[in-house]
């Protein structure tokens, strides 16, 4: 791998569904020898990586030592001069708020090949998540992104809020909740209207998202009294009432529940990308990789917190038979699923169950969107 | 299909480039039992479509009759009501100028479940294959993006162009070439620098992506000199001085050739998109499908055309002597290739193009983005 120049990748992970991946990001993980990363990318991105693929991660935790852009610049610089294929992945797109501008020219400045590879940014898709579009014909022809955390050295009242206040159309913050207060008030003060609708985005696209919305006037102490955290996104203009209409992501069937998916994992990831599409957290319990290993730490934690589910998805006979058996060998029987719907899939599987003293409660012919 | 009720996907395309689409968005173009589409997707898109999927075509061309946004609703509302998995495919982001909104608030007034799947916009990706990063953290922490057509009732000075000249960012604007000349103009009106740096990139994202750039003052006068035409967006920003290092595309290795792909479809793709991925605009000449069609008008036309190509890729014995049968059936032999570099994938092809008397330019060992 060291025989000509090599090439940096600067790519856009999306907003942190996996499913928001482009197609050429997942090319380019499978293809790199070397992935730089932030902290906010999809939880499974990095599962595509080669396995003899170097991983660096650079990201920003809050309140620890983090690699300073420079370094970040001349990691991507020194791993391309030894001929490697360097995907820099970050959350997002790469040139909104991602400082992938400064990376472009860093590269080009030491003459290495490089390539921008945009991302689906979390302004956009964390309010369309949320049922709420950020332009509409009646209510916004424009839609501005505003940070003020970019430049650490500046503070917010950096931020220009007399033209912001007047910006003809929906405004979206990337900006940390602890900062709305201030916002708001300094848009009020330049004349934005208290009463205009705003709503904060937590964990826009992700298992759990969360919105709160009120008025630009309220949305402050709303937003603290249900604990909003980062990372969240904050959206201000008329089109936020379009979300009592549009919220489309809480009507989905499984919104809100947590699956347990019991199969060996290349089967485990399909099945859970599937309940993931019905609004599910799907947490996935490898039971089968070479041989059972029902006293894995892994195992031993979800058959712990078995409770916490509403559904548990059974996809096998030996599945299921590993379940009652690392339950057994931690002393709980079929009373542990007391809380939850329990799943076959296929008639061998629920056997299993029923041998187990459990009727399963769904027995779906075929897992689709319907069933 | 119609054992209980159907679903709607609002799923939007990005901005063209095939790899710059959701795996999300793939995966229900492949379930979809319907597809309604507009005209600005990428161009293999509709390819992953099952063979019994309906495909209806809605998109607006310039100066004919469209299906109006009310008929687009009714459709998706019919179809879903016959227990239909509905794709409705637009460019860019559905929420983004795209009338997400309008048919969201139809279908939830019709009570048909619908999901909305984000796409990556063009007036972020347009700027980055141009080396324009919309925002900076030297020159801008926020970015607006505009439209002045969405609403055909309404003209474009319905815009606060005010308010618009204040804003503190980068201004992308969604709008044809007609209109910027008085965009500008007004822009710089109520006090936006006229010496400020734009940019106009045209088909951003797409094969033959142009971009140029000027001032405020004089951008307009610069794209129509230099003949631009819609789909394009403008760029206006201290940021657009920044594709002078930036630019990247302009460099890739094979920028601005064309390629012609021989091989049966299935491969061709991936080929093709390996080409792509260095630059090339690559045109797919399926040459083996059942069995070899020398007589198809698609063929015939590649061959005619065969002087515009600078490199002409050969995959297989076959593929190159379907390609000089091809030639033959219309007259034309070696000579015909006299403009092109000729590439061979794997010896047997090399051999088969000596037989026809061209030695290989080019016979990499593997294709990789370094050879």
């Amino acid at each position: 791998m060291s025989d000509g120049p090599g090439i940096v990748y600067l790519v856009g992970a999306g907003p942190g569904d996996p499913g928001l991946m482009t197609t050429r990001s997942l090319d380019l993980i499978v293809a790199a020898d070397v992935i730089v990363h932030d902290r906010l990318i999809p939880h499974d991105a990095l599962a595509l990586a080669r396995p003899d693929a170097e991983l660096i991660y650079v990201g920003k935790e809050p309140g620890t030592a983090t690699v300073p852009q420079e370094g970040i610049a001349e990691l991507l610089i020194d791993r391309a001069r030894q001929g490697k294929i360097v995907v820099r992945l970050k959350g997002g797109d790469p040139f909104v708020f991602g400082r992938g501008g400064e990376e472009s020219e860093a590269l080009a400045a030491a003459e290495i090949p490089f390539e921008v590879v945009p991302g689906i940014t979390a302004g956009i898709a964390a309010p369309a998540y949320a049922g709420i579009p950020v332009t509409h014909r009646d209510d916004a022809s424009a839609v501005a992104f505003v940070t003020g955390h970019e430049d650490p050295e500046k503070d917010d009242s950096a931020l220009d809020f007399e033209a912001l206040a007047k910006f003809p159309g929906t405004l979206v913050f990337y900006m940390g909740v602890k900062t709305l207060s201030r916002i708001a008030e300094r848009l009020i003060e330049e004349g934005r209207d208290p009463a205009e609708p705003a709503a904060v985005v937590e964990r826009g696209t992700l298992p759990g998202q969360r919105t709160v919305s009120s008025t630009l006037e309220g949305i402050a102490a709303t937003a603290d009294e249900a604990g909003i955290r980062p990372p969240s996104v904050t959206v201000v203009g008329p089109v936020v009432a379009r979300r009592e209409r549009i919220a489309w992501l809480e009507r989905r069937p499984l919104h809100g529940k947590k699956v347990v998916v019991t199969r060996a994992r290349a089967q485990a990831s399909e099945l859970a990308r599937r309940l993931d599409a019905l609004g599910a957290e799907s947490v996935e319990l490898p039971a089968i990789r070479i041989e059972p290993r029902i006293d894995s730490d892994e195992v031993r934690r979800a058959v712990e917190s078995l409770h916490a589910y509403a559904l548990v998805c059974l996809t096998s006979p030996n599945g299921a038979r590993l379940l009652f058996e690392a339950m057994a060998s931690q002393g709980r029987d079929a009373r542990a699923l007391a809380n939850a719907s329990v799943a076959a899939i296929g008639a061998g599987t629920e056997a299993a169950l029923a041998e187990n003293g459990v009727l399963a409660d769904i027995v779906p012919e075929r897992l689709s969107s319907r069933s």
